[in-house]
């Protein structure tokens, strides 16, 4: 997608053929920053620090973590070496397990002299199959906005609620559930996105917020409480979200908040879409809400708000008084009835065991083994 | 209720019979200050900078207010400009325009030399009264816990959730959300509360979680996020709300995000209780999605927020990128379809029309005239 017109990937090969760029999303949405990684532990530091979030891009930058340590050691201690140190960064991202299987896989039966190369074209690959997903979703899900578009009057715009960053910074490009708002805009829909803050890491202030933005998609950033009330009014059409785990059955696992969004849509009768790349489909979940363990982060993200001063510089602020517990549960369950559709890169899906099965029968086979 | 052990009331009469104590709500959580109100200008600026706030804090402030005034002046003249002065601090705040009405209607026909002591009698009666509302709600809602707490396992704690604050610092003493809680723990049973952190003043985080802390009751703070998935996970066994005005047919006007909680407790079949003072009723309207017109407040109430540094400095800092809108609707309307109850000081009733109108049969009779 653009950055102020022009065009960005939040990672790529730098002109050198060989070094790694990469933009700092720690710093955003106050500050643009590219880092250039040059070694292994770069990359792996990029992830364990979040430089770098999201599922596909932890993927892709752990890729080329692997070709930069090939290009300096090629062997098979390092190839292992490099393995290990990229798994540790973010040991439950199921995206990092899966890329470094694809390159080691790729790249132990070759000589070592011929492995750098390999590397490197294959890690390009991984950031090239993650765009040509998202953009099928986008392909997908756009019919869903144009189809509401061509209910609007002239000079009505599609209103689309999106919870969190599924966007392009958490992907190579395009994102999730923003690919079918982008493809919408770049067609001259004309499209506005209600982004939710996202508290407590406040992503869709700081990052969905940020991208739309600078790609020129009109927005509006909302606190998490205010979509319920939208939608009670007519100023939602449909929600997209992106998701981290869909079941077998389609419930579906995102970031904390999301569920409350399905039920004001349910509600309201405003269509509840999910977005997603098909391998983030766990066919050997079923109730996502009894067997999917959510994960419990720090009490500071919630004690403790980081932003920029009138002075410019970036402070971090206490919001909760001195002594109170706090508790932080990063995802919440959605469950399968609140879900309109699934927005896949096979097309747009019920959310139930016999669409998914249907749609993906490699997948339930490879589940079964 | 009590800070660290110590009793203490939102407003007073100071021991020199005269002066106002209060507490300084904007400085809250992070600092605990005394301001002493010598003037009825004082205040006057006490209710529009926000030192005090909720609405039955505001109508005693301005009775006091009042009592300031005819000590220094207590002709028509200054009674009328004491008027004027404080209702165009918050102008559409309903229990200012009744308390300074009750001042004008009880001075306005004594002779001036008699009128300051009687306005410091009247504004005392305004501040007892509010308390003994507050107490008798408790005294209803109370039993609500003490039913669950009777269901428990010994050891296990009753887990309420409540959103924004409807505590004893936006009422004289006790509050209205917070009163069965106080209630409730005072006598000994096992209470923990978990605090919406409210979004985007965070009333909740920043007073909810400072009183009840300092009164000593166990209590977590949340993100908006995460109510439905404590709910899902049987983690809240009864949610306890505060209200600005509720429709003659039960629909519940409250802090954005009250339906969000509204809709996973019907969900997750939890009780949704909703606490208020009578006068909140207001029995000239009916819809509430339709017919109460949603505030709207400033952009720098979402795109900023204050917090304490680690160096121990208050500062402002932004969390929305630069060029983003932002959409502020201050309230929202849950419909009375998903309300277990409404606490009140008569009794707990069904949120509709023939319970409000057999509870408050003089209320409808003054909406019919």
């Amino acid at each position: 997608m653009k950055i102020d017109g022009r065009p960005y990937r939040s990672i790529w090969l730098e002109p050198d053929g060989w070094s790694v760029g990469a933009i700092d999303q720690r710093r955003l949405p106050h500050d643009f920053v590219v880092a250039r990684l040059l070694t292994c532990a770069d990359a792996a530091e990029a992830i364990s620090s979040m430089l770098v979030r999201g599922a596909p891009l932890i993927g892709a930058t752990a890729a080329y973590g692997v070709a930069l340590k090939m290009r300096a050691d090629a062997s098979d201690a390092a190839l292992d070496a490099a393995c290990r140190t990229l798994i540790a960064t973010r040991p439950t991202a199921i995206n990092l397990k899966w890329a470094l299987d694809e390159m080691r896989t790729a790249l132990r039966p070759l000589p070592p002299p011929a492995r750098a190369a390999a590397a490197y074209s294959r890690a390009g690959d991984i950031a090239e199959e993650d765009i040509a997903i998202n953009k099928a979703i986008g392909e997908q899900g756009v019919a869903l906005i144009e189809a509401i578009a061509a209910t609007k009057k002239p000079g009505e715009r599609v209103n689309v609620l999106t919870h969190c960053n599924a966007g392009w910074l958490a992907t190579v490009d395009w994102g999730t559930a923003t690919a079918p708002i982008y493809l919408a805009h770049d067609r001259g829909h004309a499209v506005h996105v209600w982004v939710d803050e996202t508290r407590p890491r406040n992503q869709g202030a700081a990052l969905t917020a940020w991208e739309l933005g600078h790609h020129g998609v009109p927005h509006t950033v909302i606190p998490d409480n205010t979509g319920g009330h939208l939608m009670q009014h007519g100023m939602v059409d449909l929600v997209i979200v992106g998701t981290d785990r869909v079941t077998a059955r389609g419930d579906v696992c995102n970031k904390i908040g999301t569920y409350l969004k399905a039920l004001a849509a349910w509600d309201n009768n405003v269509p509840f879409y999910v977005a997603l790349p098909s391998p983030t489909i766990d066919f050997s979940v079923d109730d996502g809400i009894r067997e999917i363990p959510i994960e419990q982060r720090g009490a500071e993200e919630i004690a403790n708000i980081t932003g920029r001063t009138a002075a410019g510089r970036i402070e971090t602020v206490r919001i909760v008084p001195e002594g109170s517990p706090v508790a932080n549960y990063a995802f919440d369950v959605t469950p399968a009835r609140l879900v309109t559709g699934l927005i896949t890169e096979r097309g747009i899906l019920r959310a139930n065991r016999a669409a998914l099965s249907a749609a993906f029968p490699e997948r339930i086979a490879a589940a079964a083994e």
